[in-house]
Order: C-alpha cells, then structure tokens, then sequence
C-alpha cells in the first residue's frame, strides 16, 4: 500500500518571486517534498551547478525529449526552451514522495490539462492584496492609469481562477509558510485518502479465503 | 470588504474523540475560529454551565426553534434533542470571524445541504488508519468476525466520502494540530478569495468617473 505522492505545481505572474519563495521553502528540512530541477537550453551561467540549478542540455536533446513525449511541460523564452523532464517526475511520485514544481503559468496551465489533481499553487503579487488601495489611488491619477491598473487585475485574477490556492506574496517567510500548510493539509483531503481504504477493503475480500 | 466567515463542520463516527480534540483545539490561542455552542433538552449536569457546555432549554422551547426554522441542524437522541441555534452562527460568520460545530454525523450532513460550501472535516478512529492490520487479523479471527469488520470499515467509509478532510485521531494532540492546519489552508484557497478580488475590481468600476 503505497499511494502515490502528490504533484505540486507552485506558479504565478512574472516577477512575483516564485523563485526566492521556492528557495526559502527548501531551506529547512521541515518538508517532505522534492524539488524537480528544470531543463533548459539556455547557457551555464558561472556558479549554476548542472543537476541542481538546471539540467543544461542541447537543443538537440531538448527536442527529441519534446518528440518522444518526455517533457511535462515546457516553454519557449528569448530563444531557449525551459521545461520539467516527466521521467524524474514520474518516478519520484510512483515512490510516494510528493514533487514541488517552480514553474511559468504557461507551463501551469499545460500541466493542469495532463494532471488535473495535481495541486495548484498561485502566488500573488501583494499589491494584489493592496488592489482596493491601488484601484482608488492617490486621487491624483488620470483615468487611463486606474485602467490599466483595473487591466492589469483582471488578467491576474483570470488566472488565479485556474487554480486550487492564492498565496500573497507579502514576506517570503510567511508565504513559504503557507506553502507548506496547505501541501500538509492537501494530504488530509478525502478524495486523497479515500481511495486507500476502499483499496484494502477490496483487496481484503479478494485475498481472503 | 468584508469576508463571510469560514463554516466549520467538525465531526466523525460516535466515540471517536470528537469532544476532546475539540478540546484540545481550544486550550490554546492560536486559532481565530469560534465555537458554536450545542443546544440540548437534557437536564443540566453538575458542573456544566448554561451557555458554555451547552444552551439548556426546554423541548418547548427547542421545538418552538425548529419549528421557526431557527435551527441550523438538529437530532434527537435518548429522547432529548441537540442542534445548533442559527443565529449565533450566522450572526458571527456574517462577521468574518469562522465558526467551529461540532456536531454528529447526522447533523453534518444536514449542514451539507443547507450550506455546501462549508468545511467538512471527518475526524477518523485510529483502527481505520491500522485497517489493514485488523482486517488481516491475527490468522485466528473467523470469518465472521473479519466479516463484520469490513462491514463496519466500509459504513465509516461510506460516510467519509461526504466530507473535505479526514484526519485521524491517533494522538490527540497531533489531531487537533492537524485541524487546525486545514482550516489554515482553507483560507487560501481560491475559489474562497477570488470573489472579493472581482468585487474590488467592479466596485471600481462603479464608483469611478
């Protein structure tokens, strides 16, 4: 009886801090998920460490892994691919060990039509949190600049819809916190659990004499 | 712009230990959450405090409720009836401060279908977890007896399945750390902030020239 770790898609607008939330995440041992490193075709940068920063690879290799059906997802960006490779994934999950992804929205989206119970993390930006604040504004701000901010909104919200979680990146100890909350409570969720104890009552009827 | 409130519907098979991991949940101060105090006909006991353990009232008075759809949920039993009065739940989510019922199974699935969108946390016996075990048995249970255990195991499951969580009280402690955590969680998820997000962005609307 070993059931299957939990996909977990940590995502958000551009610049909102995934990356430095993520970090801080994995900087205790207080958590029981494993990070999937990335692939990229982009260059090594001094000091990044293949394995662990990125899987550096070829477009070449990036490619065939594309044709075969071994990426998850992956994107195209200033010229390079960036991508999850799906055998660590797999593998990782088939152990029961649940597997945290840093990943764009892009990205997000084509994993949440593959695998819809994977848990969706969006992180805010915390002028969200402030939009009342923003949309009135200073009283000194020309229409075309409430607009825009409205605008702007309305696309974040549009896809903060396409997920399970909303995490306000106001202090990035706090929202690593909350991160980690909600892939603990994820864990007790019915639909998660339930499927083991209808398995050994099935399996028990089967194998008994 | 002010939330509603969080319905929290804490229950579980009958003693299972509801009572003291709710407890236990409220000996400390870290949770934000109020406790609903249950209505009963039963004649006060010893020690227990009008308003505190329970709201004591006559069947008169408790039918008079029920009649005047005044009762969130309710159940009789050994001939006294229990509910939850709804206007202090409703009075107090209306708020933004969560509410906390502890409450049967038969009155949790009442709260279901009057208010689908609360959070339906199932507080499972330490033998479901070890299910496995005490279905297997020790290779002396007759079959009779394995019999019955699969049956009693699937009547929890059965119930399970119309809850959000399931957390077991293993260790009381550990289970009311736990509840506290999904009620966390529950906060953060999306389809519970988005609506105040849209609201800000169409008050704007409205208000600006």
């Amino acid at each position: 009886m070993s059931d299957r770790g939990l996909l977990i898609v940590f995502s958000g607008p551009s610049g909102v801090g995934k990356g430095t939330v993520r970090q801080e995440i994995f900087s205790t041992p207080d958590h029981k998920f494993e990070y999937s490193v990335s692939m990229t075709t982009r260059a090594q940068r001094p000091g990044e460490v293949d394995g662990k920063d990125y899987f550096f690879r070829s477009r070449e290799e990036f490619e065939e892994l594309i044709r075969n059906g071994q990426m998850l997802e992956y994107a195209e960006y200033v010229g390079n691919y960036y991508g999850t490779p799906l055998t660590y994934v797999n593998e990782t999950l088939d152990k029961g060990i649940d597997v945290f992804l840093e990943i764009e929205v892009q990205g997000a989206l084509q994993v949440k039509k593959k695998v819809p119970d994977a848990v969706f993390i969006f992180l805010t930006p915390p002028d969200l949190n402030e939009l009342q604040e923003r949309l009135v504004g200073r009283g000194t701000d020309s229409e075309e600049v409430i607009a825009k901010r409205i605008e702007r909104a309305r696309e974040e919200i549009a896809l903060m819809s396409e997920y399970d979680y909303a995490i306000v990146n106001d202090e990035v100890p706090l929202a690593a916190e909350r991160v980690k909350r909600v892939i603990e409570a994820e864990h007790f969720r019915v639909d998660r659990v339930i499927g083991r104890y209808r398995n050994m009552i099935s399996e028990k009827k089967l194998s008994d004499k």
